[in-house]
């Protein structure tokens, strides 16, 4: 009855108290609340809106739903970041190793891919042998021990908010700023962090593509984290092309390793730098931004931070092999060059295209129990405002197949477009927001 | 995929296509898409709202998802009325064999209780024997040989409908006009009428209890009768106060026994003489309303009425003995007055505290899968704008025990409301809608 009268009360605009949502959110987690209920109230509150005590009171909710990665013992500073998600968005991968091994804790939680962005835990399960579930006593143990750990939400953690989120994913409900919210703090909180880095995607490739819904979610996001006496940043970053050059699983761990050497496209290693910094000053290492990347660049430059990402997927049963020798990553059993169909300046390269055809070719999923092929994907050497000749190598294709490889030809048409003038693309950092409000980055 | 493309769409305010309602209705029934994104689209659809055209689709959709109540080949007028449902409102179980004994066919298929409402079928089942779940084949048979049939939405009707508004009915999604008329429309379709009178019910205890919702519907309904060959007009009618005086299945079966054979209260009586005289009119077997109620009323006098419904009770294998010996019926094991707490005039008796009152005596569900106790209830004899002294008896209590009379009681001081004045009351009958539109009901 709890569930019907909640529902009824959103549906007509009302508002949900904070005792109501931790019933609604403990009876859902125990199968109490029907899938069919949640899903009305879901896009109820899609429709009518949360505010921001109902927001609050949601996380709340959802983190007391379940337990919490407890590091506080550790002494040290314990920071994360969290991205809203994109296409070659491998910054995680980069950054988790870089700032543990400057000395931060970094207890990183992902995701899975979802829609066309793909997600963390994928990209790390392409290194053989690579575990994401640890239990929650493991991760700690890890945390403890090398500073960093890289997991999935474990069933322990908000599990109202896994439960609800699955269910958003496939009832539409997803691009919802309160509910968006409410489901990454509820999962960063459990971490027991000291500070939250947020990178929040704008452009067609992301889930929030508009500038003004992104720094909304940014300002809830940051006072949530406020209420929990966790410093928060947040900034606004381009996702209306790929990051990087790589998409694809497999393929995208390799990038991300020739990064953490100093290797990697200088937009992933810019973007990494700017966020990996950000997390340095929240926890406490560095006196400010420039003095966090000194130290972020020290590490690449003298392979400690390659060392530790060799640490972690040891850690986590990983062949270790792969930061020095990529080809232990599972290979693509054919691939192919796309080249340019006709002269003229690089236009777009639409991420939503991109990312489709990744899952398209099999490398990500359509229905949660898929199977994903890691090796499939796309590099893609050209970057928008690239002029380019009619023939000319613009990406290359890995599939699995040849039919694997005509899809990914087919996705490349459609996400590169070639025109006579140049799009000026989205700056790779625009804002920073912190709790006091955003303000423009400052251009490189 | 189509499930969530079409919540997306109809989520951010668009229309869906006829072809694309009839892919889901058909898929939905055959359970090849959830009941979770049944429950978000149908919230959507409940804050975006339908069209006219979309509303014609979705009742189109939900049809052709079944069988039909084929009977043209009877060669007689089929009428039905359909009741937006109310409390005490018995209409069905005195009007079928009414009208039926006139000569019109009346294929009825009505529902079971639902919130604070009754459902005929219910009350027909406290009749001992009587059957309600016939099967299609059956219900012809019945339609062919006496004229009247009264059943539930069997499993080949409107298949979607079934499981969408039982849906709703979960999810705080039934009070929608273009739902409501979409499901109405697809069972009263599915019965192959000529004709169709709707009771549509307003005030306090009504689904819609404004007037300008209910006109809406109203006009919604029409329409959608009209573009399938149903001559289709409505009432609307008052449901601020019980309909006649017993409220509770197996006493309402022994007032509408009462009416059939003209003792019935007089609000009951004049109500189902209005809707009957729409019937005959619109099934070509009297000129004007006029004479048609003096064939009903003839009916009723002569005792045709009452012995069509000995015959209906014993096609459907009831026992026909309720007609002479109401006794018969099951019979409240408790019994006590209520009476008046202070003098003053009856200002109202709330129809919602009553039904709930009904169902909290266990004489309705608060659970598809509840039994109910078809011999509790309240005969309340007070109506609103009369005149009483304190101690003065305005109700009995049937319950199955004293526990069940302290339930009734406590109902009755939460409905009746006593007060230095009188409230006027909605007329019994305030308007007729036909397709050119609404106008006042005659005063009687």
């Amino acid at each position: 009855m709890l569930a019907h009268r909640l529902i009824e009360r959103k549906r007509d605009g009302g508002r949900i108290e904070p005792g109501e949502w931790r019933a609604l959110a403990l009876a859902y987690a125990k199968g109490h609340v029907p899938d069919y209920q949640m899903a009305a109230l879901l896009m109820a509150c899609y429709l009518r809106g949360l505010d921001r005590a109902e927001t609050a009171a949601l996380t709340e909710a959802m983190l007391a739903s379940g337990d919490r990665l407890e590091l506080a013992h550790i002494g040290r500073p314990r920071v994360d970041k969290h991205s809203t998600g994109g296409v070659g968005d491998k910054v995680s991968l980069v950054l988790a190793p870089l700032v543990a091994s400057v000395g931060v804790v970094v207890p990183m939680m992902s995701g899975r891919s979802l829609g066309h962005t793909g997600g963390t835990l994928d990209k790390l399960e392409s290194i053989p042998g690579f575990r994401t579930s640890l239990s929650l006593a493991e991760a700690r143990a890890q945390a403890e021990e090398i500073g960093c750990v890289l997991i999935g939400q474990t069933p322990e953690i908000a599990p109202a908010d896994r439960k609800m989120y699955a269910l958003r994913d496939a009832t539409a409900t997803i691009e919802s700023i309160p509910l968006m919210a409410a489901s990454i703090m509820s999962k960063k909180l459990a971490e027991d962090l000291t500070g939250l880095v947020l990178d929040l995607k704008r452009g067609s490739g992301a889930f929030l593509p508009e500038l003004d819904r992104v720094l909304e979610l940014a300002d809830v996001m940051i006072k949530l984290a406020a209420d929990h006496g966790c410093a928060c940043i947040a900034l606004v970053t381009a996702m209306d092309r790929p990051l990087g050059r790589a998409c694809g699983n497999a393929l995208e761990v390799e990038e991300a390793v020739a990064t953490l050497k100093g290797e990697g496209p200088p937009d992933l290693l810019s973007l990494t730098y700017a966020i990996g910094a950000e997390m340095l000053v929240l926890a406490g290492v560095a006196h400010d931004t420039d003095a966090a990347r000194r130290e972020l660049e020290k590490s690449i430059g003298t392979g400690r931070a390659a060392e530790m990402f060799q640490r972690i997927i040891e850690a986590q049963g990983g062949n270790p092999g792969v930061v020095d020798d990529p080809a232990i990553l599972p290979q693509a059993a054919e691939c192919e060059l796309f080249v340019a169909p006709r002269r003229g300046f690089v236009a777009r390269i639409e991420p939503k295209a991109i990312g489709r055809g990744v899952v398209a070719m099999g490398g990500g999923r359509t229905r949660v129990e898929d199977i994903i092929e890691p090796s499939v994907g796309f590099v893609i050497t050209a970057r928008p405002g690239d002029w380019v000749e009619v023939g000319e190598p613009l990406a290359t294709i890995f599939a699995r197949d040849r039919a694997g490889i005509t899809i990914g030809r087919q996705a490349l048409r459609t996400a590169v477009m070639i025109a006579d003038e140049a799009e000026p693309p989205l700056p790779l950092v625009s804002h920073r927001v912190t709790v006091s409000g955003a303000e423009p980055y400052p251009v490189e």
